[in-house]
């Protein structure tokens, strides 16, 4: 890593030093994230370099070899394969970081990262604080947040999908397979994905002219156990619908659990669509009909983002790639009334 | 990153390339990887270098803030998060490659290590060929394999399970509930795990002087048609295994589907175990019965044996981290005769 010397515009750091009024250790400090320099300083560095388009020699981390991924936690095995797959696309390889934290990565990680001088970097499902943005972008490190929750922060490049086209495509199979009595598990409300996929149902009901039952909306968390306790309230009495379709795929599998032990069939006497298509969905029995959320062509679309970034080249501030309908074995005509 | 200038036993790299009679350069080239350097010159430089125990000023990758782990292909995310927790813990990241060749890493890959200098090299289920092994030696870069198919190569450090007791203790519990008629479906032969898992099986018959129906052993791939062809064979007649105890869980949820098919009941007509509780044993319905295999926790073992290696520490040259069986609701007393 050769040191920082000259910019694209032949701004020297020399004139930057002058200009911030530091010394020229102070500035090469700043552009290596480390920490013993006062935050004014290093705010006032880090503008200079950003008005002055700023580049190391040869260009923005020229020679970077890798893509930062950063999860608050491991969930999802599809969206490293996409960023990896990218990754080797370009002979570069995936720098994996863990936060722990939904808001954001911290100081901590930022000082990494200024070390690591990756390519770019992938936030899976966080946030970006405003600060760490500042530092990246005076680094010229380009970033994109990978988004499933559909709740892009504004001016963050970010890849999402079509969640409400994807409620909207689970009700409309269910409806086109004869079901009128469809219930829906829905997520917090809080993560606006469960209010999308909600609105899909709703629309997809109301475009047939078929009422939706208020008592058969469920709000419940993300899980296993949200499914099973909408299940045993859905499933308590005579008065049940012969279709559920759920937020997501664990709250499908709960839903299933309770139907199975309350002697309910399942697509038989009851239908059942999940959302996500994750991996289990076809492993279970019956195997479940889902919403496919293309989790690995959004992590390959995000790290092709920020590698046109790294190039200077044009992209797209928000994409949200298709969902579609994976029919399996969980949904078949109502029984017979 | 600091230039290469001087050993920790005071060797210089002048002496080196004296001895190797080569140029600085030219051991400058060997050192950062590069591949314009004919290869018996390169085999000779990586020779002295490791007689002398050369190190860069400062030790061995000093500062180096990531662990290397290398897939053949993306296969499971326990593993990535039991290297993450040790990176974590060292205020260190993962660095992760995907070779796409089970017999180990090709040479762009490590001309790309010999850039990155990462603390140590994790390679998971992957051959390492020798010519690789000297070159990662000869700069000091430490490795461990995590081998869950238990066939270790000689002399190089790993981290396993223990086969034989998982299989011993599946059977084991078949045999307490009351079972005698086992089948087993194992995994390939080639693949020693397999044979381990077999073996347990057997002893634990043995051990209760219960006979083995050779006609109920099938060899089958590690997959769910594996597990459905096995499946199709034990459940064709009348005279057929009230249990069945599968290499993996995939071979188990073939079996689960062909009984269902045919109107068997999981546990009531036939108990099922299945062995490495993957994520989806207990999503399953019935829960999968399961022999645990610690992938995250081998993981972190293999992370701490290349730290262990990079710090000059004593490590075991392998180690097989124990299994335990979970018990779940596909396994009961067998059926009345």
């Amino acid at each position: 890593m050769s040191a920082p010397t000259a910019t694209r515009n032949r701004t020297t750091l020399a004139m930057l030093a002058e200009e911030a009024g530091v010394s020229l250790s102070t500035i090469s400090k700043v552009l290596n994230g480390r920490t013993d320099v006062a935050t004014d300083t290093r705010k006032r560095v880090e503008r200079l370099l950003d008005e002055h388009d700023y580049r190391r020699r040869g260009g923005a981390n020229r020679g970077s070899a890798c893509i930062e991924t950063v999860f608050h936690e491991l969930w999802s095995i599809e969206i490293i394969e996409g960023v990896e797959q990218v990754a080797r696309e370009n002979g570069m390889t995936v720098q994996l970081t863990v936060s722990g934290d939904r808001h954001g990565p911290g100081p901590e990680w930022i000082e990494g990262v200024l070390r690591r001088r990756p390519a770019g970097v992938v936030l899976v499902a966080s946030g970006i604080p405003e600060e760490v943005r500042a530092q990246l972008k005076s680094r010229q490190i380009p970033y994109a947040v990978i988004d499933p929750s559909g709740d892009p922060l504004p001016g963050v490049p970010s890849i999402g999908s079509a969640n409400w086209s994807g409620g909207l495509s689970a009700t409309r199979h269910l409806l086109e397979l004869g079901h009128t009595r469809i219930a829906m598990v829905t997520g917090p409300e809080d993560i606006m994905c469960s209010l999308a996929r909600l609105d899909g149902f709703r629309s997809a009901m109301a475009s047939r002219g078929v009422p939706v039952r208020e008592d058969w909306i469920f709000t419940r968390e993300f899980d296993l156990e949200g499914g099973r306790s909408a299940a045993e309230a859905l499933f308590s009495g005579s008065d049940r619908p012969t279709a559920v379709f759920c937020g997501n795929d664990l709250q499908a599998l709960g839903v299933l659990e309770v139907a199975l032990e309350r002697g309910l069939k399942v697509p038989d006497d009851v239908s059942l669509v999940g959302y996500d298509d994750r991996p289990v969905a076809a492993l279970t029995h019956p195997r479940l009909t889902s919403v496919h959320q293309p989790l690995a062509k959004m992590a390959s679309a995000a790290a092709r983002m920020v590698l046109n970034l790294a190039a200077g080249l044009p992209t797209d501030q928000r994409i949200d790639l298709a969902t579609h309908l994976v029919v399996r074995d969980s949904t078949a005509a109502p029984p017979a009334a």
